[in-house]
């Protein structure tokens, strides 16, 4: 009997794998990129999936919240809710990295329950036989569109941990254009976001300029992580008039941004003053952004997602998505969401290309002319590979990271980087 | 194979049942209510059910979504959602009922995609074997409180067009008294509401405070109707300080109410000026009311009034439910929705104990102390009575009612009243 089934076990497995030189605002990716897999076990002996962030911290709430949930239905998801909100707490010696919203201890909550609510939905797919999707009101759209996002980065790691990736060197305007036509190339991608916030921003100025004559008509995206001051971001709006589709986290605070926003044509985006419910309230009020990269990871899950695209259809925004390294389980739930809401109107953020190794069966996610095909089978539609998982596991026990710290691989390069912000 | 599951045919059909002669700020309830039923059948012989307005302009834009609809799937409640903002126009000789949202032409997508998506949930719960709260994210309570919904009233209609009703005149703060006694008794509700707007202040003040005596405890609300004045509703405010847990829509208008808000520590509740996600935006911007009445029929669905309290719980606002004349399938969709919301702090609102008929088999629904209990069966957890449809639509047939119309009924008592508002 449906009515029955009930979550008998939550394991929790963290895993790291291979992560690019990528460059940012705050300094550079270490070697190894952390996730946490989710698999919540039921009396009928299913298993649904998630995946989230891996550092120390998450994994200290996610297992403080995890003895409430065993018991209840995978439906319970507004149970779920209410018992992960009273009972996540802070952690000790939790540090937060500002440009990371997904590090933030005040979203603990939001984090668990999200990640707690996709293997549910998982589990739901499964048992009705539906995919997640359907479990959201249903598909507007067969395919996901994603956006490639270049990075600036160095050709290898410091200390060569291991060989370095196929992707070169990725300084000059040369070298990002090359970025994105191999990227284009693989993968089809029909719009490009660049993170920027790492050089001056004259030079991040020049490789936009450069991809928007590679790529003539191509929406582009540039993204100074915060790293450049109110000052800096509108001296820099008037160049970036013709060439951007929006302007993404040039400078920090929901005030600078609703600063800026007064003083360009250019529709501002933000993934990092608006990563809340309360940020969203006061955004709308101070008029800080026109575009919200949403998060399911952060926000709250994929219903949660689902809220702020009402809200951002309510209040005149418009919606797109976020990413962080993530590999095919996050980039699944991503897909279900993304074509459940009607007003998504942007190609949606992925780091999948940066990522080489995988945690689910069969392989990496193929795309499509940019875009990820909604699967029809029950559930998010993927399954964990075993042998994939204890490998990636073991590469967790032994990489040694434990919390991402970009600033400190950074001064590895350059021992004197202050990684001051906003830099310039 | 649950996903070829198609809607083949909507029926629509319009019903009339017996309503008291209820005051209100616009005048009185006429001897017959309108409602329609909607029956969604599908490719595998499964029909799911609505009950939403039955008025003609109603009728008409439901006939204009309904092709739209046939041959999705249940599970296609954000397609259908796009069809019928795309299908919905204004129909000619809609007359707008002031007092009653629901009346509202602005509303006509909103209204037609609630009736389509409880028909398509209730479908969805019959084939997962679910109740439709679990399509919700689940239940967080298992009973949904109700209040009991006082009305000035006379002791027959005009007319007299059958056999008055059993609750005799209520006019006098003895006969609210009466009244309450009379419903507390059959139903068990633990909170208390009065419609008032009807006559002047100072007497609809003398049957609160009667009700407070008669009822120590007790929450009490009262709901002028928008039929005073600001200015009234001002002086109205510290005589109602201790005795109402809201002071519901005195006075009319987002920046009246915002205004009034200003002039007392009394929450302000309201299902007159935020009855749209818009007003909800312009709402919370004005600081207009503390609490939102939601109801499915006019917000957009189930999912809406989900979203209206995710947005009340973002704002500070609390979350209660209006009703309008309705019988057990609107009851059970709003208890379903109800249990699902953990914020939703309040008794709702019903005008059930004022219907004596019923469209659902079994008869009509039983409160328990107050309260509905949650069906476990899948679904909305009811079923049509046939023989009953078939009789309340030859009612619907013979009554002669298309559109509400409370102030021409009152014009039968008093051929001068005028129905100006705000009248007092």
């Amino acid at each position: 009997m449906r009515r029955d089934i009930r979550i008998t076990d939550i394991r929790i497995t963290p895993i790291a794998f291979r992560d690019g030189p990528l460059l940012n605002a705050a300094g550079i990716h270490e070697p190894w990129a952390l996730r946490a897999i989710l698999e919540f076990e039921t009396s009928d002996g299913r298993i649904g999936i998630s995946e989230t962030y891996g550092d120390a911290p998450m994994l200290a709430v996610l297992a403080q919240a995890r003895p409430v949930i065993v018991g209840l239905s995978p439906f319970d998801l507004n149970v779920m809710e209410e018992r992960v909100r009273a009972t996540v707490r802070p952690v000790a010696g939790a540090v937060e990295f500002t440009l990371a919203p997904g590090s933030h201890s005040a979203k603990n909550a939001a984090k668990v329950i999200s990640a707690f609510e996709v293997a549910m939905l998982d589990l739901q797919g499964q048992i009705v036989g539906a995919p997640v999707v359907d479990l959201l009101g249903g598909a507007v759209r067969d395919r996901v569109p994603y956006s490639a996002y270049l990075f600036f980065k160095y050709a290898e790691h410091h200390g060569k941990p291991y060989a370095p990736d196929a992707w070169g060197e990725g300084l000059s305007p040369a070298q990002i254009v090359e970025q994105a036509r191999r990227m284009i190339g693989l993968y089809g991608f029909r719009s490009i976001k660049l993170k920027g916030g790492v050089f001056e921003p004259a030079h991040e100025i020049a490789c936009i300029r450069a991809l928007s004559e590679a790529f003539p008509g191509m929406p582009l995206r540039l993204d100074p992580n915060a790293n450049w001051s109110l000052q800096t971001s509108i001296a820099a709006a008037p160049e970036l008039d013709e060439l951007l589709e929006y302007y993404e986290d040039p400078t920090p605070g929901l005030e600078g941004m609703a600063e800026l926003a007064r003083h360009t044509r250019l529709p501002l985006a933000t993934n990092m003053v608006v990563t809340t419910f309360d940020e969203f309230r006061r955004g709308v009020a101070l008029g800080s952004v026109k575009v919200v990269l949403s998060d399911h990871h952060y926000w709250g899950g994929l219903r949660a997602t689902r809220e702020l695209a009402r809200m951002c259809e309510v209040w005149g925004l418009g919606i797109s998505m976020h990413s962080n390294s993530h590999l095919g389980i996050s980039l699944m739930a991503m897909t279900h969401v993304a074509a459940s809401v009607s007003n998504l109107g942007y190609a949606c953020d992925t780091h999948y290309p940066w990522q080489e190794e995988e945690v689910i069966a069969g392989g990496r996610v193929a795309f499509d002319e940019g875009a990820v095909r909604l699967p029809a089978s029950p559930g998010l539609g993927v399954q964990l590979d075993r042998e994939a998982l204890a490998r990636l596991h073991e590469q967790y026990l032994a990489c040694g990271v434990r919390q991402r710290d970009d600033l400190a691989q950074m001064r590895k390069y350059q021992p004197d980087f202050a990684g001051t912000s906003p830099r310039f």
